[in-house]
């Protein structure tokens, strides 16, 4: 896919109506990516994501030791690729190759842009005061990337064992502070 | 409607795929509704979940003060009341009646659930650490409520400026640690 510049002004707008996601990380030379819906916006501008990443997953230290990460979005025809992603490890299998996703260099981290999904965020962990509470890292979005061409792809929303409702049609109501 | 007793092992179900929700609240004898979408699961059993709540917000002094709150989600019909209620202040009017709500007592907190919605997520806040820095509560279920009979109705996923996406077609995958 071809992912162009994207405004960090607009990144809420990809986050905030839930899709699942797939957070990549490297580790040494080791790229890992794993399946993530815990995840909310916090902030506009610069836009601040917060998540859970539990510390059973492979991908915990990666973030910790590194501080970076990229969340990409994938839309629904890589449903078979999200549900393998979430039930497999990176310490016993390399998952890009196992499911089908292509590493592709960002600009601003060094963990791994996924050439499959439309939109790719890289990201800094900019807060880690409820991680050892809560495994919770608040992330800061510095670089944006979107497929343009894919404007109105269903992405995927997980209701639980492998259960996901796709997007379906859209409405828009006038929206002003009254 | 007809809202019973729902397994607060299950909330993270009616969460996780990523719904604009109504949080509810009150101080002394006013409750007030607002609009969310800025929330996560944090936890399976109990249920935790962190939310942002801008201080701006008529209903952050309100979590502030009382500790409690009431997460109530709309199906897509009531799309004209969660705009509404995200563009007004409960400073200015009462947004129950101005919208069509209607305050139901809960059995743990003071803070109404709303009736026209068809889960309601009766909510202590159980963490403050991060408040002052982002505006975000954890919060801790104690008692979930559903109707049963509205089993697949669609939720509004916000997308910014009014515009939404509903609930499409659901798929299910085999889900299993390989």
């Amino acid at each position: 896919m071809a992912k162009r510049n994207f405004p960090l002004s607009e990144v809420y707008t990809l986050l905030e109506p839930g899709p699942v996601v797939l957070l990549t990380t490297i580790r040494g030379d080791k790229p890992d990516v794993m399946t993530m819906s815990w995840l909310t916006m916090m902030e506009f501008t610069p836009p601040q994501i917060g998540c859970v990443i539990s510390n059973r997953n492979y991908s915990f230290k990666a973030l910790q030791e590194t501080g970076e990460c990229v969340i990409n979005i994938p839309t629904a025809e890589l449903a078979q690729a999200v549900v393998g992603c979430g039930n497999t490890s990176g310490r016993h299998i390399d998952k890009f190759s196992r499911f089908g996703l292509t590493p592709e260099a960002g600009k601003r981290v060094r963990a791994p842009l996924i050439k499959e999904c439309f939109a790719s965020l890289e990201c800094q962990v900019v807060n880690t005061d409820l991680v050892a509470a809560y495994c919770f890292f608040v992330l800061e979005v510095c670089k944006a990337w979107r497929d343009a061409k894919l404007k109105n792809e269903p992405t995927l929303h997980h209701r639980g064992w492998g259960t996901f409702v796709l997007d379906g049609e859209t409405i828009t109501l006038p929206s002003k502070m009254l």
